[in-house]
């Protein structure tokens, strides 16, 4: 039941982002506490060293953390994050980060996403800080 | 002298990252150990709650960020960066990213950027870590 | 009017904390928005390598940032920081860490913090997001 | 093998650091790529609210953090780390840090730490960014 409210939260801000049409980010899967995003890189998200800006590696991060942490249907915001970049990313690798659920108080929460290439290696790894607002994010009912 | 370095090469770097065409990013100023960058919000860099995505406000401060930690003409890298989100940043409105060189030590730097809108409030805080790598931005020469 | 203040909370909080006398930590100085606090390193702040441990520059920086986000007399709270290790502190060192405000929202704070050695060189440099709780640190009449 | 490898060395650092005597830190187990440290929140690490000081529960995480970066027998520093705080400690109760590496590449590492309290809940959430330096941390044959 959460799995499946997770993932309907998801594909409901998948849809309603502009960022992820025009980065071309697709929804990989979502459940309770983590989602996953992947992203394939353009020449047109590349720095002045021909490999992907890190902060197209960031917004990638950051979209699958915004899905897990609005996964329990409560309209929630990145507060802050960190990312420490670990190997670069060429042009025509898709990337996917995975956000996990690292810890919840309040209304505070803690997510660890990875980001990864096809070949396994760690690209990059982010840590965000989110905040509950107010209200649902969809209707349940619905 | 270092100024005027420092503003050939966030030049250079600026008209070599495909980046800041795909998001009209602009090269406001830069001098040692500083840069600025503006960038207005379009409707394709828009979350779901209809503001500015965390990932085009980071994307643009580690924009500028990139052109500070190169401004001495020794190739860097950004190692890692946090952020933290102050304020939402509404359609149309047009951000900028300020960066200043905080400490160097051997080969790693850090810097502290803000981003501000035109009203002067405070969108975001930024703090990132570089790295040197080897060789020159740019042929001082040329 | 606000320096001071400032000021007499800084002095509040160094004499309630514990923490400050059982580090040494001593209030150099605080005003409006900002704060500095120096500890000198003493043998039992070393860690194997025979340099200060991590855990004692970030618990200075710290408690700069306490005293800097507290001086509008609001209950404040760190809610995260980060901090980059820029060179190592010998044993007898006095640092000082200067923290100063970066962009306030709402209940949200950013400061920045610098630790320094006696040589001028950067120890380390912070980030730390602050949210304001309720109440006063002092009572502004006593 | 890479697990009594770690083990030894964890048990090394924690002898050899000043700062594990000082805070009464105690190594709960380590292995390939973890660590685990413990920590009672005494009197003199209370800020000036009454529970423990930001940097104490820092110092706790980045020790667990050394122990785990430096697994390997290569001699590695922390270079940059960022904490949120989720919920407060109180006077008399014992927190564990638990690092485990999250990525590693080249010379770097990043590592994420959870350090929780006796009732499960999670008091902080850390993340550690680590580089190789050179030569090992324990003669392995003695």
């Amino acid at each position: 039941m959460a799995d499946a409210l997770a993932n309907k939260i998801a594909r409901h801000m998948h849809a309603a982002e502009k960022t992820s049409a025009a980065w071309g980010v697709e929804l990989v899967g979502a459940g309770e506490g983590w989602a996953r995003a992947s992203m394939k890189i353009r020449d047109d998200m590349l720095n002045g060293h021909g490999v992907a800006h890190g902060g197209m590696i960031f917004a990638l991060a950051d979209t699958a953390f915004a899905w897990a942490c609005n996964a329990r249907n409560v309209v929630t915001f990145a507060q802050a994050a960190t990312i420490s970049f670990l190997s670069k990313a060429e042009p025509g690798e898709t990337l996917v980060a995975e956000a996990r659920e690292a810890g919840v108080a309040g209304r505070s929460g803690v997510y660890d996403v990875r980001v990864t290439a096809n070949d396994g290696r760690v690209v990059a790894v982010f840590q965000g800080l989110s905040r509950t607002g107010g209200g649902e994010v969809i209707n349940e009912e619905g």
